[in-house]
């Protein structure tokens, strides 16, 4: 029989090398469901391992084999949310990478999940330095990351001057989009907001 | 003597109109203070009004009289933080209007309770359709109020067209400043950050 790390909820399968600890990646989804179940009922302050672990159907264990704790464990599941499917577009213009950057967004930032969670977490980081660490961390890895490969290649093309002001070339990329959803918390966007956005804030950056 | 609405802390003042109920500034200003270090030690949900009663030092009705609700009285707290002494500024160009709305947000931003107080609140407003609501209408009349009159002030001098996309113009203004202060918590603004903000917001909206 294979060394299988997630114990008891484990049926023999394909041979693997003997001592490899195999994840399994049906449990690892069962538990990333149960995290957005537990966030959106009791919120994070309150979520417990344990109880992701009930609602999983798996052990505590298989949890801590996979995150070293709830923090981990929900910012990995909201940076998959961040960048979910994001590659950095190629359109060929600054306006163009940009209007694909903000319909993937406000779709993310819409997902009912995703618009609870993220101000539970911002309010944890107001009092936890960890937790506001790990989300500046998750922030720049997910969204700010593909906005720095926009920006790359606009400088490429000529489009902007590079380098300058490279953080607030950020905020002006991540801000207003994030100020109507999560900030105002606009049910809808008002007709033709993201095209205008994408050129407002294209304009932005040129004039930099 | 006179009939005073504050109970049993109040001394006797001056003569006032016969039935005319008094609220003590001081009594008022004492409530306020003890909402900000209430705010700051327990947090928003678990923050009552018994708590800051005993901390300002008066009965549970004083503070009643004045804020019907836990809610009503830190939006009121929460909106003079953020329009603290904010007439629309009139320098005589959109971006020197700007300038002046963003030196005197990000101070009010940075401010140790409000950058505590505010994520607290975009939690609650993301699982209370109230706070949201009543979120949404002090954001609107303290940050937005302001935008908005510099907006038609540029309009009037013809920097800007008017009326067109109004929302999405108050989102370019409020968003990049409130993403690097509250959700990236940037300890620090990069230096020449408010005026090239500044420089690149008006220009996004002259794009507009």
């Amino acid at each position: 029989m294979t060394t299988n790390a997630d114990g008891p909820q484990t049926r023999p399968r394909r041979r693997t090398p003997a001592g490899a600890a195999v994840l399994r990646e049906d449990v690892t989804e069962a538990i990333r469901a149960a995290v957005f179940e537990e966030l959106a009922s009791v919120g994070y302050a309150r979520m417990s391992i344990e109880g992701i672990a009930r609602r999983a159907g798996v052990g505590k264990t298989a949890v801590y084999r996979r995150w070293r704790s709830k923090l981990h464990l929900v910012l990995d599941v909201v940076s998959a949310i961040a960048v979910q499917g994001l590659p950095a577009p190629e359109t060929g213009s600054l306006e163009g990478d940009l209007r694909v950057l903000y319909e993937v967004t406000s779709r993310a930032l819409r997902h009912p999940v995703a618009s609870q969670i993220i101000p539970d977490l911002q309010a944890e980081a107001a009092r936890n330095p960890d937790i506001a660490e790990a989300m500046q961390k998750t922030l720049r890895e997910g969204q700010e990351g593909v906005a720095v490969k926009i920006l790359a290649a606009a400088a490429r093309r000529g489009e902007i001057s590079a380098g300058a002001h490279d953080e607030l070339a950020l905020d002006i990329i991540s801000g207003p989009l994030y100020w109507r959803s999560v900030v105002i918390r606009s049910p809808k966007l008002p007709k033709g907001y993201l095209g205008a956005l994408a050129r407002a804030t294209a304009g932005a950056l040129k004039a930099l």
